[in-house]
């Protein structure tokens, strides 16, 4: 790990927590010890990168979650990004804001990042520690690709996909909102949700052409789909793959999700998909000529709801 | 630029602050719409990486420098780890955390950050923006190389220079803590200081083995140097470049100077140092056998200074 060592921490101290979380995640990290990380990205293939902030009590709180869950839903959200872009991770670097009431709960939150990179298959390369007011956990995913899945791919007749289940994340976070205790499942999808990485990569391969990860929930992120392609889109209530105990209305909405939604000009093989992932693939609507930049969800026929996307990434 | 939209923000006013932050960048980011950023790393060679994180009221003050110095700050004080390994720019990436009162100085921020990756001839490929309660800029920079000046790789009989001036910055932040004004020329190193990233590819290109960027001080960083080398520093206090209006002591202890301290195995030539770059190269003394892991300053041959660096990433 690179570090920058500031005054209220100290380079000792510093350099001697870096040595424990390298120390702590063996296999899963590479420390160089220099001032950057260097590796290759393989012959022929481009670079995917992108970055992603997890701050405390705004993106969760600590009354709810683990700092060992904090630290893989941070890095997995992340990583989210790579698969929704079908590539490969090569590595994230982790820049932590760690209050001084956090510094001892370090080791749990390096360890539920050594998690989340050992599931991805993947490694911390580098890193950075400072002090701060709030906790905060800034994930930099690298990949690579040769070609990848886009936003504004998609084009009318497109068929619509969704991995997994929905409405989890969002069934979790109403409950910590009521200060109810979510189910074991939804509590699960909301803390341990999964990076796609894989899934992302098969889809590429065998015909998706356009995706995005669920981040706003399902309505939203199609909308924004709509929004890059300037096409319609169309949702089935009734299609929707949901999670127990889940209505699909609330899993239209359910946020921080990180399952994929994406488009393809030619029916998915979504039995090989299933067999091959454990989790299913589902067929929720189509791309359509009509209301261009809006998702539109239909249920026996009617349109039951609907939102313009943000088309913001032209600039 | 890819981001997360959280609820306090929400993904309208999200959005359109990224189509402001793209507009205002020019032709100094690149908006790709999508989850990634998707570049390419020039054929042969590596990828080289590192992130950095600047911190209201840990790094800076606001009372001190402006909105576009801390833009400015936290990008150059990140690509400044590019030039200790040598490396050439591809991009960076910016996660903001931005409190409620920082949002209408955001376009300052970015002005200083356009104004910083313009200087060091790269782009802004993507980014991120969270709310928060402190204000919190962290930058990933990626770059490439075919081979690195590394920390570890000095010798013993290895010549010590440094780049540019010292103190400034150091002057400038006892000013600042004194609540004095400092000087416009310390004020400028601290609020403008240089990633030497053409200065670092030249030392490389030129006979340069071992570099660290000077985060802590020249005596700390020289010792950090001595430490992962195990091998031990000697540096001549009245061969030291200062800043007009600095004591050498001084300069040893200035922190945040983003020079580079390189070793080489052979004489540098100086004079062609200069003239490619209008700032010196400066012979500041010698890798050697003795006190290993410890970098001593000598002046007139005695021992007046001495410190034990942190080999902090062998972990």
């Amino acid at each position: 790990m690179s570090e920058r060592p500031h005054v209220p921490l100290g380079p000792g101290v510093e350099f001697d927590t870096v040595r424990r979380l390298l120390e702590q995640w063996g296999p899963h990290a590479r420390g160089t010890g220099d001032d950057a990380a260097v590796l290759d990205v393989p012959v022929g293939r481009r670079l995917v990168a992108s970055v992603d902030t997890a701050i405390e009590n705004v993106h969760f709180r600590r009354a709810w979650i683990t700092p060992s869950e904090i630290g893989y839903r941070a890095v997995t959200a992340a990583l989210s990004d790579l698969a929704a872009m079908g590539a490969a991770p090569l590595g994230v670097l982790v820049a932590f804001v760690l209050p001084e009431p956090w510094r001892e709960r370090l080791p749990e939150i390096a360890e539920g990042i050594g998690m989340a990179v050992a599931d991805a298959d993947t490694l911390v390369l580098g890193g950075n520690l400072s002090t701060g007011a709030e906790l905060g956990i800034t994930t930099t995913v690298l990949g690579h690709a040769d070609r990848t899945l886009r936003r504004d791919a998609m084009r009318a007749g497109d068929h619509l996909y969704v991995t997994g289940h929905l409405g989890g994340a969002g069934a979790a976070l109403a409950a910590f909102l009521a200060g109810r205790a979510p189910t074991p499942e939804h509590r699960e999808r909301f803390t341990r949700p999964v990076a796609r990485l894989a899934e992302g990569q098969w889809l590429l391969a065998h015909g998706a052409t356009a995706a995005i990860d669920i981040s706003d929930g399902l309505a939203a992120d199609a909308a924004h789909l709509a929004a890059a392609a300037r096409a319609g889109v169309e949702l089935v209530l009734a299609d929707l793959p949901l999670v127990a105990g889940v209505r699909a209305r609330d899993a239209l909405a359910s946020g921080e999700e990180y399952e994929l939604l994406v488009a393809a000009p030619q029916p998915l093989d979504t039995d090989a998909f299933a067999a091959a992932f454990g989790t299913p693939l589902t067929h929720v609507g189509r791309v359509v000529d009509a209301h261009p930049g809006e998702a539109v969800v239909t249920d026996g026929g009617r349109r039951v709801a609907g939102g313009r996307g943000h088309d913001h990434f032209q600039g």
